[in-house]
């Protein structure tokens, strides 16, 4: 996979909510920030194939091919993250 | 909601895929730190209610109660995360 690819597709379709890096810019949105790449995959193939339902991602999805759905998970877990729980 | 509470929860159930700093231990398991806390709510009602499956989360959020959801969201949501995209 390419995450460059999966970076400027993102920038396209999917930062107007999700963040330019990763950070929800949208209260519904979630973070995709450093995402586990598998479950980002598994999250827009379920939505890309129906099988996960949502107003906004269920639209954004359907034209996704393989490769964008790669890149796209390549790019998010790309991203590095650090955690830091309240004391 | 009680962020505290919902630490001691997560501890015992959560924990153990999703990490002790919500840091995926578990390829499949998305890192929960820092997520939105909507998206966090939203995600267990639907686990639990049925509109979203997953084998594992299914079985998970079916005994949560309203106040559990709650909390764990609150709890995973206070964890400070930083994100820091790849040159």
């Amino acid at each position: 996979q390419d995450a460059k690819a999966g970076r400027a597709k993102a920038s396209a379709q999917c930062a107007v909510c999700h963040g330019a890096n990763g950070l929800s810019q949208h209260p519904e949105a979630p973070n995709l920030a450093g995402q586990v790449e598998m479950y980002l995959m598994k999250s827009l193939e379920d939505f890309r194939a129906g099988r996960r339902v949502n107003e906004m991602m269920t639209v954004v999805s359907k034209d996704l091919t393989d490769a964008d759905i790669a890149n796209l998970a390549a790019w998010y877990a790309a991203i590095r993250i650090t955690a830091e729980p309240p004391p």
